[in-house]
């Protein structure tokens, strides 16, 4: 029986490179001491106040089919976050509420992309975008970034294939790079959006974790809030990831499809959820807490990598990351992780699990302990010494 | 700036006939006192049991991201109940687990139609299936059914557009009609899909609410399992309708395809929503006490049916609702409704909400105490009867 052609081709021809993430993970699983700084996910659990909203909310009677668009005190709730922190107006009705950011980006592309349209998105990515946009039957094209220019996009990549594409997909503060774009860099891709015409779909999961500078919304520059989607989640800020509750913003007009799309495809968030959501956006010292300890561990590798001359860090001035040019090793991304894998049970991701513009690196998800990656970032920096010697 | 043309017709020009339903809700929030016998939401929440075993789950650390494909124990426990109802042999890698019985619809659908291919439907119909065929594309094209042969669809009629499709959709017990497919229903139509290589999708989200008669599962019929996709969910055996929890049946390698569409789709589903289920199904009596009042509650419609000539009930052998043949009373289903509510603020669904075939029919979800449903269904009775004189 034949399947989809769509479905049957939604993983490309892209390197794959989760080699060494499956091959820690049974390591591990084998009761081997692998440190594992490979995905973005929290080392601390949901806080249990949220739990226990949720568990509130679930006994007082909130388990039947919850408004499609979302709860209203959610809707609102993140619309009113978002105005304030952007000075963009927003109400409920700019706001649906997703089961999680993937499928909010999923329903996104949805909105705007037809069969054989082209839509963009940067190298490197987060491991879904491709496929996410192929899932939409859209023609899925990538936009190198370089690591001379921190990777962040520049005007005239895009420009150079945007005049047939209908779509850009970024993401500042950025997994896996770890960079949040400048000011300048949005302002020019914004101004390339408004030239050809682009939707901009705008993921700002990690925006809650900027360490240094300011995160930017392109929705907030000029003339870009009637063509800018923007992404947002509870999970990256709140430890939230396995809840699934996420969000799109966008102009009215928009949203009243999606919550059609949604209707069709999802059909709503639990409301339980929902309401623990809203208890937790209620309680900024929950997000600090869960931001605190990337913050922390971001100076502990920036103190370890200036001690020595091999290994550079990009600047990571946000997320959980932190991307290294492991260049000088002479080795590729894939190689040094193999090797640090097998070597000391460190597992790190290859720059090559995202594309092709961050081979030479790996990534390094800072989610253990401050001194258990304090060792294991010590270790990683003398074996690429060793390498290069 | 456009959208997509996918996204703005995924609306139809199917009747659209819930302008009673929207009214009805109005009138309630206003504080009128209407009976609403409208949609397939329970009178019961959740039981407590099962959201205890969910706080428990979540409590204990079950907050990261769950496995993609779904948990291995609901998978195994949804592949060992499907075994054991079937006889049809079924793993874990015959289960995906989707967030509710709607996305489990879309990404059949996603897995078998591309752009423009003919995905077939039966009317009367759940109200989103036609947009959840065009939300991936599809050309929906409706299946026409007739009450003279209670609505159950006819081989003739799926052969005569099967030449040109890709796939069926039926639902069987039916909503709305409260049919349950005979065995020479459902092998006819397996008959037509083999003809003419056809994906059969089967909806049946109501199999464990069988009043009369027997739920087949196509999936069980020769040489079935290979081109059938059973779309099951907790939603409305368990009362679970806003925990959104509901899976996919289906050949291996559409499975496996179906978990790649869903790391680009929705990433999973709570983790601890889905122990909260392992825990459900482990738990037969929580079944049977959702199911009983409906049992009852037919009981007494087909009694009161009984008592007079006007009103014709389809035979409801299933599922929360029974369709009623009003058309002895002149009206339409819309204008029958719409009357029923302004002079005895009784709410139900008119069949043309729920496409052609139904037309001159009225939907009465029983989903209100037994004394409630009994005084309403006489006033309705009384109403038609009036209005026929």
């Amino acid at each position: 029986m034949n399947m989809s052609k769509r479905i049957r081709g939604l993983t490309g021809d892209e390197g794959d490179g989760w080699g060494v993430f499956y091959r820690a993970r049974r390591m591990k699983l084998a009761g081997e001491p692998v440190t594992e700084l490979t995905i973005g996910e929290h080392d601390i659990r949901t806080d249990p106040s949220i739990l226990e909203a949720m568990h509130d909310a679930a006994k007082a009677g909130h388990t039947g089919y919850a408004m499609v668009p979302g709860v209203d005190a959610l809707r609102d709730a993140v619309a009113g976050r978002v105005a304030e922190r952007t000075g963009v107006p927003t109400t409920h009705d700019n706001v649906l509420i997703t089961p999680g950011g993937q499928s909010a980006l999923f329903a996104s592309h949805h909105a705007v992309c037809d069969e054989g349209d082209i839509a963009l998105y940067c190298d490197p990515y987060y491991a879904t975008y491709p496929g996410t946009l192929r899932g939409v039957g859209a023609v899925a094209t990538a936009i190198q970034t370089r690591p001379e220019e921190d990777f962040q996009p520049q005007a005239a990549d895009i420009a150079a294939v945007a005049g047939d594409a209908v779509s850009l997909l970024i993401n500042s503060p950025n997994n896996p790079t770890g960079v949040v774009y400048s000011r300048e860099t949005m302002e020019s891709i914004a101004g390339v959006c408004q030239k050809h015409d682009l939707w901009l779909i705008s993921d700002e999961v990690y925006d809650t974790q900027v360490w240094e500078g300011e995160h930017i919304s392109p929705r907030a520059l000029p003339d870009m809030v009637e063509r800018t989607l923007v992404v947002g989640s509870m999970s990256k800020s709140h430890a939230m990831t396995g809840s699934r509750v996420g969000w799109v913003i966008g102009p009215e007009e928009v949203i009243s499809n999606l919550i059609n799309l949604a209707t069709h495809t999802t059909y709503g968030v639990p409301g339980y959820i929902q309401d623990a959501a809203v208890f937790a956006l209620g309680q900024p010292e929950l997000e600090e807490e869960v931001a605190a300890p990337f913050r922390r561990r971001r100076e502990i590798v920036q103190r370890l990598v200036a001690g020595q001359n091999v290994v550079k860090a990009v600047p990571a001035s946000g997320a959980m990351y932190v991307m290294l040019d492991i260049r000088a090793t002479g080795l590729s991304g894939e190689d040094f992780a193999n090797r640090l894998l097998d070597t000391h049970m460190i597992a790190v991701m290859p720059g090559e699990s995202f594309g092709r513009a961050a081979a030479g690196h790996v990534r390094v998800a800072m989610t253990v302990a401050d001194d258990a990656l304090e060792a294991a970032f010590a270790t990683l920096l003398d074996f690429a010494n060793e390498v290069a010697r």
